[in-house]
């Protein structure tokens, strides 16, 4: 099953090959403009003579740590539910977010934080750097099990460079907030991975039905990725927000709004299968629409309430997504969406950034006081007011789409390129196309074990 | 299987309703009544003009998280340990810790931090509210496999109602000290679940009793919870301790008396098996008894060494529990207790109350100067003896397992509601009746593995 | 396979009687010497008046948890790789680890921190003890499968008395700076049990060999440590550096490194297989590597473009060492070595230390200002120069060779002691000597499910 001579020979060397040049370009231009920023640097910090306990690690490090383990752990776990895909899912996310991390330092730090011509990194840049890595992941999730290594790795170069340039236009320019990324992270991502999974639309996918399943114990792998993602995604909406209250503000919206989504998400699963059985895919996936759709207004004063509501919302609409869209997706626009991420972060990232625009708008000095500063500066110094700030929220979520979907289809036309290696249609969700797969149990048999067997069971 | 058209209609609409009921409720009463704290609340923080720095969020925050892993990932994967109650372990965790959380944190607000009328929340009503849903989890685990999701549900709205009232009496009305929960959690939860599970005693349990035990991935599932919930309780016992010294030490201790009680349930399990093999069972429940038992005595001045004989007893006392009592429960007493909560959460949490007595009634203004005032605030301001204070620890016991075990009766005859959906005695540790189980390598059949299956069949 | 019932009954007696007697040793030890520090005791930490929010305990208690997991979690499931081994391999890192954080608290005390006779704890001897815990489960990984648990215990006494005399004369005596362990923990972990799996050696391993690889979901399971070990790697090298912009700066540092690791290890794994497919094995161990070769000099100025040239380096380094130097190690040097230690701890150990020697050697007034006095006091006090403290680390090298190798040799000499239970030659890698192992999926057939099937595989 290793293919003809030429796809094994070109597929022996994409990989390898496009690792150690992106390392090396990446190495190279570390050296000439990347530097630790006042906070990481010995000299600068003590220069300030500020006390150890002002460092903005201790403020951000532990969130960092949270939004690291959703990225590797949770991102990693969530996509082995596909029963013979578990080495691919873990590994090319542990790949493609390690790749994501170095190369978004550099474009972020040229677009975001160039100071005399030098990139200065510390916590802030690592938090920033994982968020992109999220973004590529949720893109990686649409065209899960479909694409070849070399594929993924030129898709993360490209998707790394737009989204920091859409970031770019939408926090810098618009001056649109964002904190959680229900824009920039995932509707960024979720609509950059279905375009290019709708330009690399396969006809002949059922070939490999028989693998896009889970299995049990596939599915208990999965549940890993789930929970790590639902109990970390506090500190991911509050990483970069403001310190303060409004940290602990956006940690505890989403906090509620993550129990609601997991409400409706088992009520509504229930509900819309024949028999009233529960759904692993919605369990594992939808219930954490909670956490997307308050990425944007988790740091504002969206009110408890607002939050169980939004939550509430979101998940019933994730779950109605993978039951009634997903098979529409694929059968009238040909967007195959293997990890439904047009459910968990299409459709609730889009409705969480017109959740913002909606709190933006209703925005007052009352509400907010002397915290209208950390939230919504622009309104604070009278440059905006609240109705502007959503218009221009609503405008970024726009240029947002925009991006992703003309990227996206880029993005696909790239790995598209006949040279590159690609699963045939009957080879898709299968690890051992690119990984040394063991057996299954295959040596009990020749085991003591086979032998032990009946006493073990007795 | 799937049984009686009647009980599969009812199935049907039971689980889906109840959580929209409830969502609906709690959405409600969340407009009404829940508001940010000074905390979180932009206009209130900015107002006391504090720095950043002094938010609590950045001293329970990281707290908080450990102690929201342990009840997601620690609780769920801890109970996966069944061989075909996996996804139910893990979902139903899922669900009924999201409602938890949700209504405790206005039962709990109700009782303890009505301000105005307004409940404020923040990271201390997180943590709270965290506690209530552990221990609703420990109930769980008594009837893990033999209880419908709608019964669990009305379970924990009943659960957490009386946790709350017990938790106010004991903290508030007797001014009993129990920051990890000794009394107010695991005693409780565990004591609660019991006679819940006497009350809906199954004569004809056998009928699914090879469904009943592990098999060999499922107990490493269940390591992930046992290791991370081992590992995480240290900030467990010291998330809702008064900050500084108190935290620090809570922390130590923990930290001290679990290495013990892993020492002493290894030791025991191999000495109490007929042929010196270790018991799986043993290692993931008893192992973690170090962490109960200093639930209550953790912020006092335990000292390591009584951490450490704390510890060393929980795991002898818990894994002997596990070898010779639990099947006693079931024959003698008719309680099942699936998980053997009885033995790591009742006689542990027991203990944990116990201990505390003692500690209390030893403290002195030497040994804990100043900083009797965090620990033992009526005894520094001399409303209290030492002495007292014991005797009202051991009250504070003795009405903990009199609310309990009145509730968890009265819990199970509202279980026991004709109208409520269970599974039948054959199939229960079966999640084939609330979820759509996939098969378990169902198509390696026609992969490349195919050639090993006879052997492994075998 | 019970053996003869000679062995049966030493093996039932040797692992409790060890158990115990070291708790009880070690309960008595506490009660003499280990009292609470200035930060952990009630009256010391209010004497002096401080504020809460200055104790240590906020600024180490996240990366200690973080360190916590990786020994429990991370070492854990790493080992979980082989096949009918995952019950020993997380169950004997528990109990391993769990005498290791008490026996160490003691022994490093001794040597560190004896003040007025008595050993002062915290959460810096948290930290430490974690640390000789996670050394002892690295050499551990050397000899996996291969010998009883009485024999580890008393490995885990031996192993932990040295580390600390290592520790000791390199960072106390000689001034070195090892703040990650790249001498003191990887290059003494690996070297130690290197030397003792070579006294160790079984000439009819190969016995055993069937059932010395993986399986499918055996694999799965490793992940989940090698994730966990790579997420957490920068709070493990940070933990114990000097607070502020060092913490900072190692944490960063940590996370570049890591970053480069995997790439060359993605790169190198499928370039030097036949078929150009990758290898698990690689994936899970040499991609790691980057977290021990900025062990020492993470802490140090090494600039981020460093920090990805040394992660470059050790993957690459790791990823052929397991390829072409573990079956030498084996075949010329008779070292048996199941985890490749020393590809992942051994070699890349070896490197960090070399790269603070030279990182040392360049280390400069302006390039630390005065944050050279938290990272090189020496230096900055003039009592050395940046040469001469390069020359110390490598000396520091030196000796913890030399301890780690004869201490090794003479642990193998101990384990070989005959009365010890050691598993034959034919029963290595067999969790089923030490533990009750249920079936695999021995009740399926008689469930409900054989019923479901045909349908459940359609």
């Amino acid at each position: 099953m290793a293919g003809s001579p030429r796809r094994a020979a070109s597929r022996r060397l994409q990989l390898p090959l496009l690792c150690l040049l992106f390392q090396a370009v990446t190495i190279i231009l570390f050296a000439i403009f990347v530097r630790y920023n006042h906070e990481t640097d010995a000299a600068r910090w003590h220069w300030g003579n500020l006390s150890y306990a002002n460092n903005e690690f201790y403020f951000r490090y532990p969130s960092f740590q949270d939004v690291h383990a959703m990225v590797f752990v949770g991102f990693g776990f969530l996509m082995v539910f596909l029963q013979r895909y578990g080495f691919s899912s873990v590994g090319f996310t542990f790949l493609l977010a390690a790749l994501a991390l170095q190369w978004s330092t550099l474009v972020q730090g040229f677009l975001h934080s160039l100071h005399g011509g030098h990139i200065l990194v510390g916590v802030e840049s690592m938090i920033n750097a994982d968020f992109c890595a999220a973004s590529v992941l949720i893109s990686f999730g649409a065209i899960l099990g479909k694409t070849g290594p070399a594929q993924l790795l030129l898709m993360t170069l490209l998707e790394v460079a737009l989204f920091g340039i859409n970031e770019f236009v939408l926090l810098n320019l618009l001056g649109v907030r964002d904190a959680g990324g229900s824009m920039t992270i995932h509707t960024f991502g979720a609509y950059f991975g279905l375009f290019l999974s709708r330009v690399l639309y396969r006809r002949q996918l059922e070939k490999s039905k028989h693998r896009q399943g889970s299995i049990y114990h596939s599915d208990l792998f999965a549940m890993i990725g789930t929970i790590f993602l639902w109990i970390f995604w506090p500190s991911f909406n509050s990483a970069p927000t403001a310190l303060g209250d409004t940290q602990h503000r956006t940690a505890l919206n989403t906090y509620y709004s993550l129990t609601a989504s997991t409400l409706s998400t088992f009520a509504l699963s229930a509900l819309i299968s024949g028999d009233g059985r529960l759904d692993m895919v919605h369990v594992q996936n939808a219930a954490l629409a909670g956490g997307v759709v308050v990425g944007t207004s988790g740091e504002m004063m969206l009110t408890p309430f607002g939050a169980l509501a939004a939550g509430f919302l979101a998940g019933t609409v994730s779950t109605l997504g993978y039951k009634f869209l997903t098979p529409v997706l694929e059968s009238k626009l040909k967007i195959q969406d293997t990890c439904g991420v047009h459910n968990l972060h299409g459709m609730p990232g889009v409705l969480g950034a017109l959740l913002g625009v909606l709190v933006a708008g209703l925005a007052t000095h009352d509400a907010y006081g002397d915290g209208l500063e950390s939230v919504f500066p622009l309104i604070a110094e009278g440059q905006r007011t609240a109705r502007s700030q959503a218009i221009y929220q609503l405008f970024g979520l726009l240029v947002t789409l925009v991006l992703a979907i003309v990227g996206g289809s880029l993005g696909g036309l790239l790995l598209r390129l006949p040279c590159l290696d690609a699963p045939p249609d009957s080879e898709c969700y299968e690890d051992q196309i690119y990984w040394e797969v063991p057996g299954e149990y295959e040596n009990e048999a020749q085991g003591p074990l086979s032998v032990e067997e009946p006493d073990t069971r007795a």
